[in-house]
């Protein structure tokens, strides 16, 4: 085990209807609230944003509500979002939304009171001191951004991608109403359970530990959960069990739990899927499940041993430790990919195959500053190939 | 799964040789620390009272030492420690030992600010409404009380032992070294590590959600990890991967993580086990190992299905649901106790047999405190009696 920090101060509220305790949490920041989601009339339909503002209401308390979050979140939207802000001063930020909504409200919790661009806070060029307080409301589990301290925003102009994580960033309580999300189609739901396969492989089949049973067994665990799940949504996307254990599984998947002792390691897997969204506006989980298969291809003979065990303990694969098990393992993550309708490569996810020499470059960009320095551009190239 | 909150704020600092930086951290509480600890002699005698008080001092750091806790923490000695602490005024309580040394501080840290008697907080008579910050530095990984918000205390004159929560009470930070932890003679952490298997077990078997696959796989994964700390322990009792991953599971199984989600459950284990240590000062892990067999046996009919699972995921028994495997998996955790050298009856753990029928009131009491309705006196000596 490496010597770590650990340190979650987010206070979670789980369960069904807690949305309605959004004006009582919200109030102990104050009385103004800019309430931060999606396109208007999107939330008007699906009935949360009217569950939300009852609930505020109900509290007296003001709101100013900021539209048009993305997936992707855009650079351009946010800095709108922070001059907004800036005017009116709420006392608190609330989000209404996945990882898109609540990435959007960290970086403007930050930009709020800096008089720096918050592209150049994300890029490590301008440091943000102080944040508004952030309050969650979770409406699509997968990326873990309520309970962690990374936001991942994007820059269209230049085609960039970048995730920046602060303390100041913890929102300071969120909600978890796994009722907001029965009525999630099951096909956006393989895909954010595509992301939180992602994060739990990231750290997993990625570290140097050569024994690190704790956080092997959760990840292992946690997916065959995250599986169990997606089985029970096939049938009934109503499952309220499912709903609520891949909305809990989500958030400690990414939110520094697991990967607590593993030291450093490469990211691959999200190194070169965020290029696929920086390019072509893939959703992050469809990314991941066209990354997934390709990074471990790449990097079978060094992993023999650990996609063997991973073989053998989520997918129940038996036979010694060897090419052969190791390779049933990335055939059995490719084969549940399909069996839940996510893409698993290029021409799955409608990406055209024709830039990849641009986006190797892209790739090495997001490497350098995550400060990877595992590979070199054939190496990247040859992943990018992996994935057509 | 049911409706829950999640908070945990305690920042945790983990690994070898952090006992360092306990200067630094409690500086930014004030210049003035009390540090509570064992018996002088011993404490002086493993090192870590030398490297605390060289970290405290580096930093200018004025330190009354309070010495003297003992295991089964006696109210007596904290309300020692509390009117020290009023008189002296320090700006941070610092507990240096396990369990019983920072439970002695949580209640510490509530009683400085309280006119009232530390027992009439414990037992609920008087609320208390503020605290004094605690920094804990664990030197024997088992309760968890490093990252939560119980303190069990113990009153030898009415023979009661009273557990109490307060979010109050969470360590603001707690310093995890391992390397303290490496002199522990291997018995003293094979109690400890029943400590820590019975708190895994005592929600993962008790509880009544018939899904709850995030919580069971991580109590059986965390399970295992425990067992495989402990044979690499007895093969070398510094085996220092063994010693930091026993340290980090400790942590993380009963700070609430693994039971969120859960609901309301009895907790047979410990409602049976506080009475032993009440009435016989045995430590907290040996009575432990002593009350869950007889916990499982008492409970196998209506567990056949839980136990047969938890024979297969741990022990890796093979075998159909049924009375059978459900009691291999009962034999199999005694066997592993016996493995480690922990009692699994009154006569192993030198328990006189003759007090069965006042010390089944007593655990009545603790489970009226506890809000337990299930047991009937005559359901507690039938598990009293399979102690034997």
């Amino acid at each position: 085990m490496f010597p770590f920090e650990y340190y979650l101060p987010t206070k979670v509220i789980f369960g069904e209807g807690t949305i309605e305790r959004l004006g009582e949490i919200s109030s102990s920041f104050g009385k103004k609230a800019m309430l931060v989601t999606y396109d208007e009339e999107f939330v008007k339909s699906v009935g949360f944003y009217d569950k939300a503002i009852k609930s505020l209401k109900a509290e007296n308390i003001e709101v100013i509500s900021f539209f048009g979050v993305k997936s992707n979140p855009a650079v351009k939207h946010i800095r709108e979002g922070i001059e907004i802000a800036k005017a009116e001063k709420p006392d608190v930020l609330i989000a209404l939304g996945g990882g898109s909504v609540i990435d959007t409200v960290k970086a403007m919790a930050l930009g709020v009171f800096s008089d720096g661009d918050i592209w150049d806070i994300a890029i490590g060029k301008v440091e943000a001191t102080e944040a508004m307080p952030i309050v969650a409301v979770v409406t699509i589990p997968a990326t873990s951004s309520e309970m962690n301290l990374v936001s991942v925003i994007s820059n269209d102009e230049i085609k960039r991608k970048e995730g920046f994580g602060s303390p100041l960033m913890f929102p300071k309580v969120s909600i978890l109403d796994p009722e907001l999300t029965y009525s999630i189609p099951v096909l956006q739901t393989a895909i954010s359970a595509a992301d939180v396969v992602s994060h739990l492989m990231e750290g997993y089949i990625n570290h140097n530990d050569p024994w690190a049973p704790m956080q092997d067994r959760f990840a292992q665990g946690m997916i065959k959960n995250v599986m169990e799940c997606m089985d029970r949504l096939l049938k009934d996307p109503k499952d309220a069990q499912a709903r609520a254990t891949i909305m809990w599984v989500s958030t400690f998947a990414w939110n520094g739990f697991y990967v607590s002792g593993l030291g450093a390691f490469d990211s691959p897997i999200h190194m070169v899927g965020h290029s696929f969204s920086a390019f072509y506006d893939v959703p992050h989980g469809s990314a991941m499940s066209v990354s997934i298969p390709a990074v471990m291809k790449f990097h079978l003979q060094d992993r023999i041993e650990k996609y063997s065990v991973f073989a053998k303990e989520v997918f129940g694969i038996e036979g010694e430790v060897g090419e052969k098990t190791a390779k049933a393992g990335i055939d059995a993550i490719v084969d549940w990919f399909k069996k839940i309708g996510v893409p698993t490569s290029f021409k799955e996810a409608n990406m055209p195959e024709n830039e990849l020499d641009a986006m190797a470059d892209d790739v090495l960009v997001t490497a350098k500053n995550w400060g990877i320095e595992t590979y070199d551009k054939k190496m990247v190239l040859s992943i990018l190939k992996l994935c057509l």
